[in-house]
């Protein structure tokens, strides 16, 4: 049978940078390409006993259908997370779990845009949540990032000529792939906006509990006085992605809605997940947890960012990020940067990812490439990173 | 913030059967309106076990990111198992991990559908399914189902007169909410229609491995010479529902596709789960732990249709069903179903699911209901049955 797919899920094309990526697996290639927690940051013991626990204390909770909101017990403890944190307004908000963060992004432009409807996002962007708003058929219109977020003169023009903007998505803190922080003020300004022009802010933080340098800057959704941001979080970065245990919370309308979506889509999410972490919440003191997991990165991506400073071509331009796992590297304007993607990983058996990965339209031009310093060992950190500045040296110049 | 909704999502309403659902949960019902596995059917210790095997042998395997396809070994059992019942093809077909067979059956819909094309299943299917195809706005268009399987004149009737027909969705065994099986010569009929019209069938088997009478009849996939059947399954009815691990398997072409749209809708189902489900299925003798689990649902079918047998009035027909977890009851035509079932649950506390739950549209008429043995107790089985037959006699006669 020749089969015919739907028109959005055709329009998914299998990636362009798969060729580079497909060699990040190979035996002696050093991977600076993934975006997984580091190993050692696993808290293995805790979660075997929590485990343990909950399969000899009621087994049945964790094998038996739940209901598609989420354990209500570990609803609670992010709910009274997040009002800590003027993130969650009790009576307007309401929040569910999901399967992962990336469900999350998925069913909020699943129930809110229709096909051709526009979703603003940042370019670069997070390539999960650009495939999966691709998914629905919606048009993608991406605003250049700065240094402290999306431009704001650029967005305000989108806003004013694209059709039917619903959504602008944003990650404001340590940016997949750049990095980069939104400052307040942009903050401020993109909020004015969407109420101005009447859109939704899905506000995508997966890494704020990353901070290593720095202090934190208040949560869009912090400043939703008109109860238009969705908030989306994960416990993939600080617990355990293999879960697949996020939520999204946000105007209990909008949240009524998803719920309705990710019934249909799953039903509920792993039930033992959403139960080992509600007990790991609740039994964990997690400031002292945290902090421990940012000691872990801070110290891996200060090994990174050392070793680059020695090692690399001064023709490579980098931000040290003040969290996140990423550092994003710029080459001079006249530089092919997926030749040098390529050479790195072919002839050097270093894995990088193209910066056009991150872009709406792959084929537009870049020239940054992404590292990440929370996956390989020490070791690698140093060696890869020594051998990567050769090869810069070598193509670039000192 | 006023919200302007997907019109795909606005169109999902809010069943009006949640009146009478809503009762279910209330202390002193007695509920035959779930599908629950049986508390006493899960193998609580032997997971237990094998979780904290994995737990302290491979922990960051249960906890890191996985790959979108599922865990290598729980495909390649499946894969065997499948093998061996002519379900599978080597080379034409491949399987991938889903998040239970609802996850399978939506985006088998979502890759092969645009919006207005149509999608045929049996009038009344599973409420699930239904309202996943809902929200990708196809039409649906349902064929009335007869004893052993949908009536295929009309099923051909609609693949000539229905626009851009793509897929035929069937439950062949032990149907939900019927109870009912496809006889073979139908499943033949069915699939050289679909062979003709040129359509992907999609056979949802979430009960097959309950059959309790009788002998099993081939599955559609194991007659698909023209490789264009995607067959969905899951661990919810024989191991834990909770875990929300099922499978699709069907043309690798499809199956790719369904690949694609699944990393963009959750990356990955939980691993651990995964895990688990592999090691029970390695180290379990599964056709003993099957007869088992059928063992425990014949007798509480059994239990349910003696006490029917004693207590119902005459004028609710019924059959026996072979397998799975339902009986399918019919009163007499002139009779309001949706007050039988109100009065029920709201004056004698007996919970049942009305049949237009499982239609198209729920303002169709039917004058079914669906009754449900495998959740309560033996003691709830007797008593509410009793009950309501009590009742039916009341409001029917004899």
């Amino acid at each position: 049978m020749n089969f015919q797919f739907s028109d959005n899920v055709a329009a998914l094309q299998p990636s362009a940078i798969r060729e580079i990526l497909k060699f990040t697996g190979m035996p002696g290639v050093i991977s600076f390409a993934a975006g997984n927690p580091a190993p050692e940051a696993f808290p293995t013991e805790t979660v075997a006993q929590i485990s343990a626990d909950l399969l000899r204390e009621d087994p049945i909770l964790a094998m038996q259908y739940s209901i598609t909101e989420g354990y209500p017990a570990l609803r609670n403890l992010l709910k009274e997370r997040m009002t800590a944190e003027k993130a969650f307004c009790e009576g307007k908000d309401e929040l569910i779990i999901t399967s992962g963060a990336q469900q999350a992004n998925e069913l909020t432009c699943k129930v809110l845009l229709n096909k051709g409807d526009t979703l603003i996002c940042e370019a670069p962007s997070f390539i999960g949540s650009i495939n999966a708003f691709k998914s629905y058929g919606v048009n993608l219109f991406s605003i250049p990032l700065e240094s402290d977020g999306m431009n704001i003169e650029a967005l305000e023009e989108a806003l004013k000529t694209q059709p039917n903007c619903k959504i602008i998505y944003v990650i404001p803190n340590f940016q997949n792939p750049t990095g980069g922080v939104m400052s307040l003020e942009k903050r401020k300004a993109l909020y004015e906006l969407a109420c101005r022009y009447d859109v939704v802010i899905l506000e995508d933080n997966p890494y704020g509990d990353l901070r290593y340098d720095g202090e934190n800057v208040p949560s869009i959704k912090s400043m939703d006085t008109e109860n238009r941001v969705v908030y989306s979080g994960t416990f993939s970065k600080i617990l355990a992605p293999g879960f697949r245990v996020g939520y999204v919370s946000g105007p209990a309308e909008i949240i009524s809605k998803i719920t309705v979506c990710k019934q249909v889509s799953d039903v509920h999410s792993n039930i033992w997940a959403q139960a080992v972490c509600e007990r790991f919440m609740r039994i964990t003191n997690m400031d002292e947890y945290l902090a421990n997991l940012r000691n872990i990165y801070r110290r891996k991506r200060d090994i990174m960012l050392s070793e680059m400073k020695t090692s690399f071509s001064k023709k490579i331009s980098y931000q040290k990020p003040q969290g996140g796992l990423f550092i994003w590297c710029t080459l001079p304007d006249d530089c092919d940067m997926n030749a040098f993607c390529k050479k790195a990983v072919s002839e050097y058996k270093i894995a990088l990812v193209p910066g056009n990965a991150f872009l709406i339209n792959e084929s537009d031009k870049t020239t940054s490439f992404r590292m990440n310093f929370s996956t390989p060992t020490d070791e690698q950190l140093i060696e890869g990173t020594r051998i990567l500045g050769a090869m810069s040296k070598e193509v670039l110049g000192e």
